[in-house]
This record gives structure tokens, C-alpha cells and sequence, in this order.
């Protein structure tokens, strides 16, 4: 009922009516009564919120602490001052860390000027907890929103084919770059063997880092401290991971195809492509949480065709550097 | 404290002390005396359980419920029979989903003799919504658990490169499959071109169909019946996406290098990929779920790795019946 009013997705969507509030005036004895009377086919009742004579939310009890507080006193005495509102306006998935970190199954909204609105269930956090996992995956996958088991073939279809057909054509600039190092390929043949695999993980590097930071930001906002950190520490994973796969690759490279140069080359480009593939997963996210951009755009597909032909650009620049020596 | 007893990541484990159970004899008025003399200290006392003579759970009464109810009733006459109640060796995640469709603050825990042994809480079954979400995307991208912004290069580059070194080795199967049909690309150069673009649309699409899947499975249990209809949908969702994606780029083909047999070569190829792709995110993670295997083992990153395997082998496959038709 109130989606007419409020933003999508706030506080002011989620809430619900049906709360108890009680005036700071009233003793215990009274409330309870009051309680008793006026909780009728109310549910999910677990706090009473009390306002002062102008009408401004002052005070929390749950109905437990309202039980165990003596008769005779009076409601400003004894309730929590210490309360916890939201805004209407509050991001719902902000409601949630508050949610997560407070431990509350309900939580009172407020206008500006205090009055209380309605109470944002648990239960209904629970559910901006899944669809907020659900957008993170269909993200990180570029598989679309709400694909459930019985969406139809067509519509599941039609979701994910304007991501597919656009990484097709992006997918065309790595045929460009290997077309334009066509001299280079056709005197080393060998060079083509090693071109999915070092495409393929420098997609998976720069996937990981991306799944980091989309569940990172779930938790934690980012400042630019922890986002300078953040890119310390995924360049040196990256480091660590580059020279660890590339001596293995080196090595496989020189034993298969017996050129101490090729595995050179071969090893060298795959360093190069985990460090940049790594960041690339890393600052890309990054720019698009930073620009408040649609952070869809930076799923893991795209990260992956981006590292793609940044990978095939490092590699064939690199054999072709070296050619004369390769044959 | 309950973690020698029960299994890791069940009700039991997850279930806490501090709840107040009461005797189906007691009138409304001594449970609500007896309530406001028992609570004190605990927290998180949203509802009353009712145990009958043989400490057996008969009933349960929200505290709004028993405020509401008349004074001198019977608990055994006002509460709910139809309670939900977990053993203590439910699987968390089963918890999450009963809590999801229940709309419950809190669910009690009984033994085999239904006596009670403890409470779930929603604010615990939010931190393990929050943890699944986690373990789902930490599978889908084998990003590996628990890394967040904190995680110190070393250990996240630890958690990470077992798997690559994996990926590293299958990815040179790839090579291998080059190398065999290193005739074929010898004669046609071109088959490169395409080659990266191939197998990049073949792993998204497979990790599409993955992340449906996982993200599925969070919410319903899957049959039989559930398991093939979906193995439907996807084979039709990849037959719409190979269908679209192979015209296109049959087209781009023809255009680019002048070559018609090309373009079909490379239509052909991506239609079947797509479809395999497709049908491979979704038949490996069935496969393991139907297995009870651990589904971390159907990654992402895993089923592009295959997938970008499979896409060569049709590709070069149907390029070498062509072969003397596009040269």
C-alpha cells in the first residue's frame, strides 16, 4: 500500500502497518491492558514503540521487557531510549546489514520529523537478503534476473541473449587482434595451443577477484583507504598467482615442445595476464560501484571476454617480440 | 556450547538456550505471572512453547497471543497445536528455507521423544542465508570461502590457486586438441580468428545455466520430474541462443574474410557449442547434486574450462570435413 509513495526497494516499500505505540505517559499496568485490547488479528508483535505528546518515537520495549517491568511504572521510565529507526528512504539492502549487525526482528520507520511511519519486518529482510544474493549471482554470471526453474525457454532465452549477443561482437575484437598478429601465428603454429588456456585463466582470475568484491560490498562500503588496499592486496594475489603459473607453464611449454624460448614466452605472457586479469576483475568493479554506476554491467562474462583480448594483445605482442628467436 | 553434540551446520548446533516453556495445565494468568518472573535477563523471547505432562512440545503461543488470550483460560485450551518444530539434525540451509516460507521470528528444536531442547532464531538463520549466498558464489566463480576485503594476499591467493593449477592442466588439453588438428589450422589460419570468440560464448552460456541451477536449488528441492522438465528448458534456451548467435555470426564471417563456407564452418560450430555448452551447465551440476557430491566441484571457472574443450573439439572437428571447401 505504500508503493505509491515511496522509492523501490526502500524502507518506506518494505514496511508494514500493524505496530503497537504507546504514549510515554502510560504505566505498565496500562500498557499491557492497552496491549491486551489492542493487539487483536495484529501480527507479528514483538515490540511496542512509545511516543512523546508530540507524537515523536522516544522509546522501544520488547513485549518481554514490558512483561518483566514492574506495574506502577510509567512507560518513560523504563523503556530503551537507545533506539534504532530507519528513514523511509533507506536502501532496503542497507536496512538489511542493520538488520544483520543489530540482531532485531523488527525495526521502527520514522519521517523527518520523528513520527513513526510503520515497522520494517525480519521476515521480510529475509527476503531482500535472497533477492540481493540473487542479483549478485545473475551479475557475476550475466544469466539475467529472476530465472527461476519454471521460467519458460523463451523468456530465459530472451534474458540472457542481449548479453550474449553483445559479447559476441566484443568477442570479434579478439579474432581482430589474432588476425592482426596473422605473420606471427602462421610461422609459430605451437603459439595457437597455448591461447585458450591462457585466455581461459585470465577469465578465471579476473572472476575471482569480481565474485570478492560483488559479496564484499554486500558487507562493507567501500572508502577509498580500504579500495586502495583492496587493489594492493589483488595485485599482489595476482603476483603470487602469475609467477606460480607461469614457471608450471614454462616448464610444461619447453618439456612439449622442446623451445626453451617458447616456454619463455608462453611463461612471461601468462604472468602478464594473471597480474592484469586479476586487477582488471578488481577496477573495473571498482570504477562502477565508485560511479554509482548500473555494477550489472561489470559481470563476469564481460570481465572475462575484456581479459580475453587483453590477454591475446599481451601474448602475441610479446611471441612477436621474440619470433626470431621462438623458430 | 551445543557444538560436541550435533553435526556442524544443523539445527542443533544452531539452536540456542533462554527460551520459556510452560505447562499446558497453567491458566493464562500464571503464565503471564510466571513469564514476568522468568525472562528476566533473556533475551530474544518472542514466543511461549507448552509442554504436555511427559515434557513432550504440545503447543506454542506467540506473547502477543497470550496477552490477548482471556485470563482464566487453559494454555492447552488457547495455544496453537500446529506448531513447526525442527530436529537437531536438520541441515541449515533446510532451516533457512522453512524459516523463508514461515514468516517465523523463531522455530524450537525437539529431540526424538519431541521433548525440547533449544530455539532457532531468525537473526542466526540470516547470517547462514547470508553464508550459503557466499558458498553459492565463492562455487560459481571458485573464488574459494571466506575471502573478504581483509584477507591477506597470501592466504587469498592460497585459496585460490589450487584451483587454477587445476584449470592450468585441463586448459592444456585444449592445446592438445590444437595440436591435433594443427593440419587443419596450418590450411586455414582463419579457424584462429574465431577460436578465442568460440570458446568465450561457450563458457558464458554454460555458466549461465549454472548459476540458475545453483541459485535454484537454494529455494527447491529438485525430482525427477523438476530435473527433466529443466533439462528441457535449457536445451531449448540453447537452441534460441545458438540459433541467434550462429546467424549473426555466420554473417560476420561471410563478410569479413569473403569466405561463405567460413561463415557456415563457424555458424555451425557455434550453434552446436552453444547448445553443448548450455546443456553441460546444466547436466554437471545435476549430475553432482545428484550425487550428494560436494558442488563446489562444478565451478564456473570448471565448466567454461570444459566447455572450452568441448567448443574445440566440434569446431576444429567440423572445420576438417570442410577443410577442402574453405581453402
Amino acid at each position: 500500500m505504500n508503493h505509491n509513495i515511496y522509492e523501490i526497494e526502500t524502507t518506506g516499500t518494505l514496511m508494514k502497518q500493524g505496530y503497537v505505540s504507546l504514549k510515554e505517559s502510560q504505566s505498565v499496568e496500562q500498557a499491557i491492558s492497552h496491549l491486551r485490547n489492542q493487539v487483536q488479528g495484529k501480527k507479528n508483535i514483538h515490540y511496542v514503540y512509545i511516543v512523546n505528546t508530540s507524537k515523536q518515537l522516544t522509546g522501544v520495549l520488547s513485549i518481554r521487557e514490558l512483561l518483566e517491568a514492574p506495574n506502577m511504572s510509567k512507560l518513560s521510565n523504563v523503556m530503551k531510549r537507545d533506539l534504532i529507526y530507519f528513514p523511509s528512504d533507506l536502501d532496503q539492502e542497507e536496512a538489511a546489514k542493520i538488520f544483520r549487525d543489530k540482531d532485531l526482528v523488527s525495526i521502527p520507520v520514522v519521517n523527518s520529523d520523528k513520527e513513526l511511519l510503520g515497522i520494517v519486518h525480519v521476515e521480510d529482510i529475509i527476503d531482500v537478503i535472497h533477492q540481493e544474493a540473487d542479483e549478485d549471482i545473475g551479475m557475476i554470471t550475466a544469466s539475467g534476473k529472476e530465472i527461476d526453474f519454471n521460467t519458460s525457454p523463451i523468456i530465459a532465452a530472451g534474458k540472457r541473449l542481449p548479453w550474449l549477443i553483445l559479447l559476441l561482437f566484443i568477442g570479434l575484437i579478439s579474432g581482430g587482434i589474432i588476425e592482426r598478429f596473422e605473420e606471427t601465428l602462421e610461422k609459430v603454429v605451437a603459439l595457437a595451443f597455448f591461447m585458450p588456456m591462457i585466455a581461459g585463466m585470465t577469465g578465471n582470475t579476473g572472476t575471482q577477484s569480481l565474485a570478492v568484491i560483488v559479496r564484499g560490498l554486500v558487507s562493507e562500503k567501500l572508502n577509498l583507504k580500504k579500495a586502495t588496499k583492496l587493489l594492493w592486496r589483488e595485485l599482489l594475489v595476482g603476483v603470487i598467482i602469475g609467477l606460480t603459473c607461469a614457471v608450471i607453464i614454462a616448464i610444461v611449454a619447453y618439456v612439449w615442445r622442446g623451445s626453451s624460448m617458447l616456454g619463455f614466452v608462453v611463461g612471461i605472457s601468462l604472468l602478464a595476464t594473471l597480474i592484469i586479469g586479476t586487477l582488471a576483475g578488481t577496477v573495473i568493479p571498482l570504477i562502477l560501484y565508485k560511479c554509482k554506476a548500473d555494477p550489472a554491467v561489470a559481470s563476469g562474462p564481460l570481465i572475462t571476454t575484456i581479459n580475453d583480448i587483453l590477454s591475446l594483445l599481451i601474448y602475441f605482442g610479446i611471441a612477436t617480440m621474440f619470433i626470431s628467436k621462438i623458430v
